[in-house]
């Protein structure tokens, strides 16, 4: 459907520049030297194999342009047999998704006379990523020119270029005219249909096209929900027991839509091949670092870093410190409810001008230090996972967004459980939880959509500007050097993580204190979309393009969903505890309705374990399809094993 | 270390007897003409490839013998494609476990000369069941002889033979020898060691060793509780403080010990290389039926049976049918306690020596009524598992499992929780416990041990007292058709499940309720190690030899003993929470108190489901092993696709 763009050609001619590598601009000429000659050089020599040519070779160099802006392209061979070393998943001729190898290619279905077009550019791009990204250090003591940068066999030297600042940034490009096809069908035009995720998986890769199916389903998935809280808000149902069925509404619905998401991830996992891609393969991520040895599952050399040291560091630091700064969190809130009773008292005391600023000033402070705190808590979360040297970027992407996660937890929902439980004032809670909700997508909206596109229009203008000054009969295509240098400027989309974040915390808002203030999820659907044209826009025209990345589900958000539906369990039964249309039913023993409450709540936590159980994660039709493909390689296992053995 | 029979021969000479097929006596000649012509005839020809021979071809017909007990056996080549069609696990020459091929055979470690002694008795035993169980119907309408007993494609002829009456019974024959050497081992002499795991496991393969290595550990997981459990009695601690840290104990214990068998779990079934069995390859079992077609996975020709057809049984047939049994038993429960109720009040207000036995009456009745209830439920359970027509064995294990422990559990403890929180008498409780406990173990050595032991002691007389008469010298070694004479007429052991039950139930009483009854541990405890004895002697004489099942974990009863763990959580918090100790803490308030020890118990619940989640299921060192494995197994599946393709 879409074109695709050449992959790759020979070397020289017809060179097609995927991957733009730029080094700072007073880079030492050896270190320069020395990297590109590490690109280019081949693989037997330790080197990438790929090609490398300078952008503007002498040409612009009046400008105050960098001179050091390098394009990484490759051979259509190389990114063949790369596409093999990774294990890419290709649809092959009987219709299933395999691992690709050369020996094989013609039995995939779009590989055509050389496989021109068999690989997506993404796909190339992500190669030509891992090959950079594997470029390990051997037998130097540090970066040629540069005394301090360290090095020591099996160090990723981009990654070591990169943190002594040498190596500014490397990046893929953009394809602008299957840009602007995707943009059209995404988003520009006004339409009825879903997203095109096939496409968007196409060009962005599976990580990125899972969060916008995620989004997707999890706004079609609010709908019932906000199409119950409307009339529960115009008709005040919330005053009757009504108010008791939300709930457990609310109950039912979050289990439910979970467990279906993972069965749809799963089909969609499959039919883009990244269902089946194994674990155990992935190559370390280029931060990882130890001794140089053979890793005991593939036999193939990298560094090695033992697996007790990093469950201490885990264990005796990282833990530790999370549970200090939720601590503080905690104390912190305390503080700001306390600061605010005592402005109220003193402005009931003494009503005057000053006392009414003075109960707003708690607030304030206390909404700054909890954005500050977060800032902090970010970085410091960054640092303890690096530290913690974890060999996969999977594994270094979990255990961050756990950190993160439950602080964000924290400081979001605290607040709101404190004047819930303690306060039991349903009131505050009903007017917390509207501020928090409008706010916070109000803020989310400017911040991630407005600001961006207005700076990114202003350095567009400007671009276009110096563009037409140099060649005055303006281009119907931007040349290469001018769309290189104006994605160069563009800001570095920092992955899905804060997408998520934030839709996680809208669930929260909705699946635990939904029936308090049933206008949350009609807030939240449309929040969603208007978020999914202001995310696709950001993806499209804010952002630089990002590398693709191979993914099978959303990973540790669906655990986090998951522990927030079990939580959502617990609140609202809570919830109904004490409302007083239940407390009603026991009109002279609070014992008995809070042992009814508590032995309800069990059973619905054992049904919501039990459905857990019974639904099965990927569909049937997937699994058999995946059960056909483990056993055909388990026979050819048995195949090889025949043609070496000597049959007696 | 174990000297192993000669395993198959050729046909004609030397041929070892591996199984026993035991027709009626009065079975049509057709019919046993035909069944011996299917074991015989080769697998082109849609027979089992197998030999048979006749036991007594013409010898002792005078006696009331019966004539239809035939001895099969098979060719050593035979037993290995059957290893191989089985994906048996051997050891390979580098130490690892590796599914057997013929092809690549030198390559195991014990593969010596033509492979003599390469497979134990037991694998080959496994081997020739499967094959016989695996002879379906492909043309015939009907069993010869038998208008009656209607076969259809794909049906499985020894089960419909089986049904209808025609085959008697199919089993395993034991080794003398090797027997006399392994219970010496396992249980005669008197000794400081562990069972001898691996030998049971070489004998009756992975399932039994598995039982036998978990009712191990179990015993020793309980020594630290019957250790803390014998002061609290002796100094009757339960009146302190002291009772609750005994609970608490309890709670960490059950969670810890469950984790930490699943991964020495891991560790046998990896040793004996059932770990990386993939469940998929799974042959359907024998009473599986349905349309014959091609089995989506492997491609061969196998029964199907619809999906959804099954799963609408489960819910609309099964479900039902469970909860009802589960009222009608509560419903007896109740009704137990209110005529108990009764006729102690009966007795209180005018006590005679008839009153007296009427107190008595309920109680008697309501253990009758229950043991029939079992029984009946038992049959029940069978026949709609049966009836649910599943396709592997494995799951119809897990159906019958779940259903009859629902029930069981039911029975046996909702008379304790009813005493412990409904009545809040503790020292009913405690009395009903003990009595409980001792029982039912009294009951279950005599049942299991010592009834078998003296059935089969007078049996054992018999025979001999038979064979002197025969031959006047008794001969030192039993012939071959004493030893089938014998055998034949042993019990069948019908698999794990009620030994299993039984320590689902003592775990029950252990970690639900044995803060009440700090003793509890020390008898189970006891109980358990006479349990060794008793299971392993009844194994090797009291019952035939079963065939053997490779199993890689104790399956759907590590999910049993699990849900008991987070239910003992449940029980032990409320416990906990009712004792007098807790409740004076919170003199003025019963509400704070019940808040607390519900926001205790979730925390706990949490605590609990961390743990799971952070302690791997496999050790690590095992998991690079298995990703070894599978690793290779990919690469050898891009070989084979290399050999196939044309390279260009």
């Amino acid at each position: 459907m879409l074109k695709q763009p050449s992959a790759g050609g020979d070397d020289g001619s017809g060179f097609t520049p995927l991957v733009v590598v730029e080094l700072a601009p007073d880079a030492k000429e050896e270190a320069v030297v020395w990297l590109t000659r590490k690109i280019s050089d081949s693989e037997q020599s330790g080197g990438a194999g790929l090609s490398v040519q300078q952008l503007w070779s002498g040409t612009a160099e009046t400008e105050k342009d960098n001179p050091n802006v390098f394009l990484v392209g490759s051979s259509r061979q190389r990114l063949l047999s790369g596409a093999e070393d990774l294990g890419l998943f290709k649809e092959f001729n009987d219709g299933s998704m395999r691992a690709f190898t050369c020996a094989n290619r013609d039995n995939f279905k779009d590989f055509k006379g050389d496989g021109d077009g068999f690989l997506s550019m993404a796909e190339c791009q992500y190669i030509v990523k891992h090959e950079l990204d594997s470029l390990r250090a051997k037998s130097e003591t540090h970066i040629p020119g540069y005394e301090k940068a360290k090095l020591y066999p099996g160090k990723s030297i981009i990654r070591r270029m990169q943190s002594k600042g040498i190596l500014v940034q490397v990046f893929p490009l953009h394809e602008t005219e299957e840009l602007k096809r995707l943009s059209f069908t995404w988003y520009k035009k006004v339409k009825l249909s879903l997203q095109p995720l096939d496409e968007i998986r196409h060009y962005y890769g599976e990580g990125l096209a899972l969060y916008f199916g995620f989004l997707e389903y999890f706004t079609f998935a609010l709908v019932p929900m906000a199409l119950v809280g409307v009339p529960y808000y115009l008709f005040d149902w919330e005053s009757y027991d009504k108010y008791v069925l939300f709930a457990g509404f609310n109950l039912v619905w979050c289990t439910v839509i979970l467990e279906a998401w993972k069965r749809s991830s799963a089909t969609m996992a499959y039919r883009w091949g990244t269902l089946s891609r194994k674990k155990a393969f992935e190559e370390p991520r280029p931060g990882f670092h130890g001794v140089l040895g053979f890793n005991p599952v593939t036999g193939r050399e990298e560094p090695l870093y033992p697996n007790t040291k990093r469950l201490l560091q885990v264990y005796l630091v990282s833990v530790p410190f999370v549970v200090l700064c939720l601590y503080l969190s905690l104390y912190v809130m305390m503080v700001y409810f306390l600061t605010e009773g005592w402005a109220l008292s003193l402005h009931a005391a003494e009503p005057t001008f000053w006392t009414t600023v003075l109960t707003f000033v708690p607030s304030v402070i206390y909404a700054v230090v909890i954005e500050v705190m977060n800032l902090i808590y970010r970085y410091a979360a960054e640092f303890l996972t690096g530290w913690e040297n974890h060999r996969l970027e999977s594994s270094y992407q979990n255990h961050l967004v756990l950190k993160v996660l439950l602080f964000n937890f924290f400081n979001c929902f605290a607040s709101l459980f404190y004047i819930a439980f303690v306060m039991q004032d349903m009131v505050l809670l009903r007017q917390s939880l509207a501020t928090l909700l409008i706010t916070s997508q109000i803020l989310n909206q400017v911040m991630e959509a407005f600001l961006p596109y207005w700076l990114q229009r202003r350095r567009n203008k400007k671009m276009m500007r110096r563009a037409r000054k140099r060649a005055s009969p303006p281009p119907a295509e931007m040349p290469l050097a001018d769309q290189v240098r104006l994605e160069a400027d563009m800001s570095t989309y920092l992955g899905t993580f804060d997408d998520y974040l934030e839709l996680f915390l809208l669930f929260g808002y909705v699946s635990l204190f939904s029936c308090v203030y049933p206008l949350a999820a009609v807030l939240v659907v449309l929040n969603n979309v208007t978020e999914v044209y202001s995310d696709a826009f950001k993806m499209c025209h804010v952002f630089k393009r990002p590398f693709s990345e191979p993914a099978a589900n959303i990973g540790v958000w669906q655990l986090a969903f998951e522990a927030m539906s079990v939580i959502a369990v617990v609140t609202n039964c809570a919830l109904i505890g004490m409302s007083p249309q239940v407390k009603s039913y026991f009109p002279e023993s609070e014992t008995q309705l809070i042992l009814w409450t508590a032995a309800i709540e069990h059973v619905l936590l054992a049904l919501k374990l039990i459905l857990t159980f019974v639904i099965p994660d990927v569909p049937k039709h997937i699994q058999t399809k995946l059960a056909r493909l483990e056993f055909e390689s388990l026979e050819a296992l048995k195949k090889k094993k025949m043609l070496e053995a000597p049959v007696q």
